[in-house]
Order: C-alpha cells, then structure tokens, then sequence
C-alpha cells in the first residue's frame, strides 16, 4: 500500500458533519471510510467509463468483508434522469440491500447526484459516500449535499439536501481526466476566487501553467481551497435561504444553455464558464467591475481551454424563457449573482429580460 | 359558511412542528391553511375519484388570489409508482411553478404519500398540506412526514421523510366513504389502543355500534385520539431509530399480503387488519397476551367488516420471502412488532422463519 500524504477537512453542520479527505493515491488506501460505512452491505455506483479504471482499486481497498452491489450507470449528463435512478433502485433492491446500507458514488457529478438522490430516497434514506473523479465533482457537486436528476423543462429540477457521510478526493484520479473535462472543473475553481477569495484568485491566476500541467502539489492546494471556501458556504447556509446562492455564480446563463443545447452536448462546467463571463459582463455594465477585469478572466478562461461565448443558435429569449423557470427565480422574477466588486458576489433580483437581451445583444456584435 | 366546531393538535417536531385542524365542514372552511401556503402558487393533488367531490370546495374556501394548479390521478394503490410522480413533475414544471409553491394533497394515503414525495423532490423541496379524505389516511398517513412510492419488489420502498405544514381534517368527508374503505380505516384506529391505550381500545369497543354508523361526535374523537397518538409517538422519534416502529404492528405481514396479491386488491387497512390478528395470536402462543383477548379482537374486526385470514392461495414460504425484505429488516433478520401484554407493543427481531410458517399453519388449520 503506497504512503499518502492525506489532508481532512470538515463540513460543519452539526450531526451531519462529514470529512472530506484529500490526497495521491487515496483510492488505494480507503481505508479512513471504513468508519463511515454503516453496516455489512454497500452499494458502489458508477459508470462505464470510470467502472474499468477504478472500481477493483475502491473495492479492494476498502476490504474484502463487505457484501458489495456494483451499479454501472450509462455516462453521460443526458442519461440523469428518473428513469436512471428507478434503475438503481431496481438493482439494489433484487440484491436485497436494507435501510443499513451505504451508497457509494465513484464517478463524477452526474454519477454523484443521482448515487446521492437514490440513496436519499432508498427506504427513505441510506447513508451516502462520495467518491468523485473528476476536478468539477471534486471541487463542487460532491460536497454540500445537492441531489438530484434532471427534467426535460429544467436541470436538476427533481432532487433532496442528503449530506454525504464522508468524500474521498484522490487527486492521482486527474491525471488520466480528458483535457475537456479538466478544463470544465477549473471553471468551478475559478469561480470560488471570483466570488469568495480575491487572493486565491490571483494565486490561480499565477499559477496556472502549473495548474494546466496538472502539478499535483499544485492542484491539491486548489482542490484544499475550493472545498473549504464551498463548506463554509455551506455550513453557513445548507439549503439555500441565502448566502448559499452565491455559489450559483455563471449557473442561471449556464444552466439554461444546458437545457436549451439537450444535455450532455455542453459540459456542465463549459456551460458555466459562459455564464461566469455574462454574468462580469452584466456586472461590469452596472459599474460594479472594471471592464479590464472582464477581458483578464475572458483571456484566462480562454487559455484553460474554455469556450467564451453562448451557442450561436441560442436566442435571447431561449436564454429568458430558460431562465425565468431557474430554481432561484420566484413569482417569475429572474435571481442572478453577480459581482460587486470582483470577489464578491451578491443575489440580485432585479435583472429584467431586456436587460439580458440587451447584454446578450452586445456579446453577439462582439462588443 | 357553515359554523364549525374545530379542534387542532399539535405535533411537536421543533422548527417543524405542525397543527392538525380536525372538524366538521371544514373544507369549505379552510382559511386556517393560509398562514400555511408559503407563496402565492398552489398546486392540489387528488384522484378522479375525489376530485368531482372535494376539489371546488377547497379551492373555493381557499380563495380566488392563488394561482392554482389541478392535478388529477387515477385512483388507486397500484398507481403509486414513480413513473406517476414523474407526471406529477411534468405537470407542476409546464405550469411553471417555482420553488415557493404550496403542494396539497387532497385525498386519501395513496395521494397524500404521493404528493408528500413530490413535494419532498420538487426543486429539492417544496411546502406541503394534507387534506386527508380516508378514514385511514386521517388517522394515520397523512400524520408523520413518511411519504413514497411503491416499488414491484416492496412497499413503499423510495421515499423521504418530508413534514406537511399542516393536516386538515373535515370529518363530514367521511360520511360518503364506501363501507369497505370506512372498515379498512378503522382497522388503524383499533391499532392504536392495541399498541399504546388500552383505555383508548375499551372505548372503541364500548362505542363500535355508533362508530359503525359514523356518529360524528363519536367519529371525531377517535379520530383526534388516533392523531394524538400517532403524534406524541412521532414527536418522540421522527425517522423511526427506535419507538416509532410500533407504528408497525400487522404492517410486517399486511405489506407481504399487499405485494404478493398485487397492490391494490387488499386495501391496505384489510391487509393490516389481518397483519394485526396474525402478530396478536403469534404474542398469545409466546404466551404474551392471552387467548381469549385475540378472539375478541377477532370478533371485533369480523363486526367492523374486516378480513380475519390471509388470502387462501398464499403459502407461508411467499410471506417469508416478503416480510425478510421489509424496511424493519436487517442483514436478513425480520422485525416484528409483538404485544406484551394488549395496549403495549414491542419490537422483536427473533422471529425466524420456522414460527411464521407454524404460525399461518395453525391458522390455515383453523387451529
């Protein structure tokens, strides 16, 4: 067994606590979830591209004792839907498992929330581990406790707040992640520095080459910093009275290119990028950033790798009809995040469809 | 508008406690729900069998400020499935309700279990009122926060634990009640003296005649009774770690009688019914409650118009093979909830298969 250096941190929330651990090669040396698994009987949910690479290295390490169910979903965003999840369920109940169960996800955020949605809705609710495999999932969906499937009007539309028990991030996992995926994760990165930390953004900034050259040490520091600065927010808020929408940052334009575009034809994280660089925009035509600042993170964004501008096909009012029916939006009034200054980031409510459109406008003559 | 005489409990749940409003008429005289609708967007839940009866005047004493969504199912237990939430979903999303939308389920267990785990993952969580319309689901399911589907191999099997914000109850809904549906519900109310007041069960005794020929005032204090025990019990432990379970008593056994004859041939109070007799005569041959006091019971349920023997073609080794794949169950091992002595239940889990099958044995001997 290889020595590995492991850092923990905390969610704090209570008696729903967890750890999530950090570190090379901790999927052979899973040993630290041994005290998070409930009973004799575990569920490994995963898919049929990270099944082959990573399954065995999880089951051997985390020993030979338990009764384990292996679940292979289809990969793919577009196949997050209920039908998938009464597919989990119709495997792990013909294989007997009761209500001391553990789910694990081994898989990236698609793989993530629908593992953590079955297992919150399992006889009514099993203990749940992720195990993400991707830099967004690592960084983003598998800690906070957002579960959830798809619908065709809406993504992530059908879902629960079900914590994790614990998450385990092997960083070694990066390394073999295609370069599109990688570049959709940073996105994720970046947006915790714009929103939350104006140092850690400038230190990513500065390191990037390093980052884009996946340097482990490198990447365990952005991986440390993105996690903690997501359960603060968490911790503070779980289900999103609050402070937690901040998180949201790029996802209302983003999610709304996902729908309109069918999912899976852009990663959630590409999707994002495009939604990060509306929303600076929108904030920077309110005065509230320099727009020297936008065109930093637009060439920044461009050198990870990630697209800058909407589909050409999408219209303002796909955009506004998308995301009039956002989660966030109430009585059909539009909630967006943007920033004020540049690390910050505040909910605003009164964003209405000609102001997108107008904004949408000027992307698209390319002023 | 009708004068009504109104009681409400209480279940103590901290942040989440809610009242149970229980009288005479009160759906058209539902302005007590106010405070409870979280925004203006509605959506009532109910069955084609229900609906022409109850919907207009609820909808009517609600007020004509809400926007309100209709949304109708068909009647039955063999619709509670997820591929009927699903259409639930597809429903509520095209008629573009956000995330402050009220859900209310205006109907029996099988809308009101349905239209909880709707709300529960309806964008992550919605506010939730049950308007129960059963004998049984007044006096048991719409009280309590378990909510779910069915699944082919148990049920009950996906589901969460989501609080309503409030129950009303209107008890005149149950003088149109089909007398099969009206027994099945009072096989519930017999429950709760046999597991936690044995004065509560002598009085129902006592008043059987006048509750079979649906005395309101008679009706109405059972009814608050049953509610008052199922929520000191619920109070005391909300996601079933310990007490709650007692809930139980015939569930283990009704649950495999529901599967094996399909769901929706017994109704669910018949198949508890039989459940009840079957864990009173398994206590009795432990020597637990004595002999005469299950032929009582049995005397009773026969009077009220219930089943007293398991269906002839199901053998003892189909109940096994259900019970063993209960919720209650762990690593294989049943649960079963025994009384020692009447009026007090426990949960035992050295039931094997051995004292089930010479337990339906005698039963089918007529011993």
């Amino acid at each position: 067994m290889p020595a590995t250096l492991m850092h923990t941190l905390r969610v704090d929330l209570g008696d729903r606590s967890y750890p999530i651990f950090i570190g090379r090669d901790l999927l052979a040396d899973a040993a630290c979830l041994r005290p998070c698994i409930a009973g004799r009987q575990v569920v490994i949910i995963s898919n049929t591209t990270v099944a082959p690479l990573y399954m065995d290295r999880l089951r051997q390490s985390l020993g030979s004792d338990l009764a384990v169910t292996e679940v292979i979903l289809p990969d793919g965003e577009a196949y997050k839907t209920l039908a998938t999840v009464q597919q989990i369920f119709d495997r792990v109940l013909a294989a007997g498992h009761d209500r001391t169960t553990t789910f694990i996800a081994l898989g990236g955020g698609v793989v993530g929330d629908m593992a953590g949605f079955a297992a919150a809705c399992y006889q009514r609710g099993v203990v749940f581990i992720q195990v993400p495999t991707t830099l967004l999932s690592q960084v983003d969906s598998s800690v906070g406790g957002k579960t959830g499937v798809n619908h065709p009007l809406g993504k992530n539309m059908i879902g629960a707040f079900h914590q994790p028990r614990a998450v385990l991030i092997d960083t070694q996992v990066l390394q073999s992640l295609p370069a599109r995926e990688f570049a959709a994760g940073l996105a994720e990165v970046i947006k915790y520095g714009l929103i939350r930390d104006i140092g850690f953004y400038a230190w990513l900034q500065e390191e990037l080459p390093r980052l884009l050259a996946r340097e482990e040490a490198v990447l365990a520091e952005a991986i440390e910093r993105s996690c903690a600065i997501k359960a603060d927010v968490v911790a503070a808020d779980e289900r999103e009275g609050g402070v937690r929408a901040i998180l949201n940052l790029g996802h209302t334009f983003g999610h709304a290119i996902e729908a309109a575009q069918g999912y899976g034809n852009w990663l959630h994280g590409e999707a994002v990028a495009v939604g990060m660089l509306l929303a600076m925009r929108l904030s920077a035509r309110r005065g509230w950033v320099a727009d020297d600042e936008v065109e930093t993170l637009a060439a920044w964004l461009a050198r990870a790798g990630l697209p800058l501008r909407p589909p050409a096909d999408m219209s303002a009012a796909t955009f506004v009809q998308h995301m009039a029916r956002d989660k966030k939006a109430v009585d059909g009034r539009m909630r967006l995040v943007l920033l004020r200054p540049l690390g910050q980031a505040l909910v605003v409510d009164d964003a209405d469809a000609r102001e997108i459109t107008d904004l949408l406008g000027a992307v698209a003559r390319g002023a």
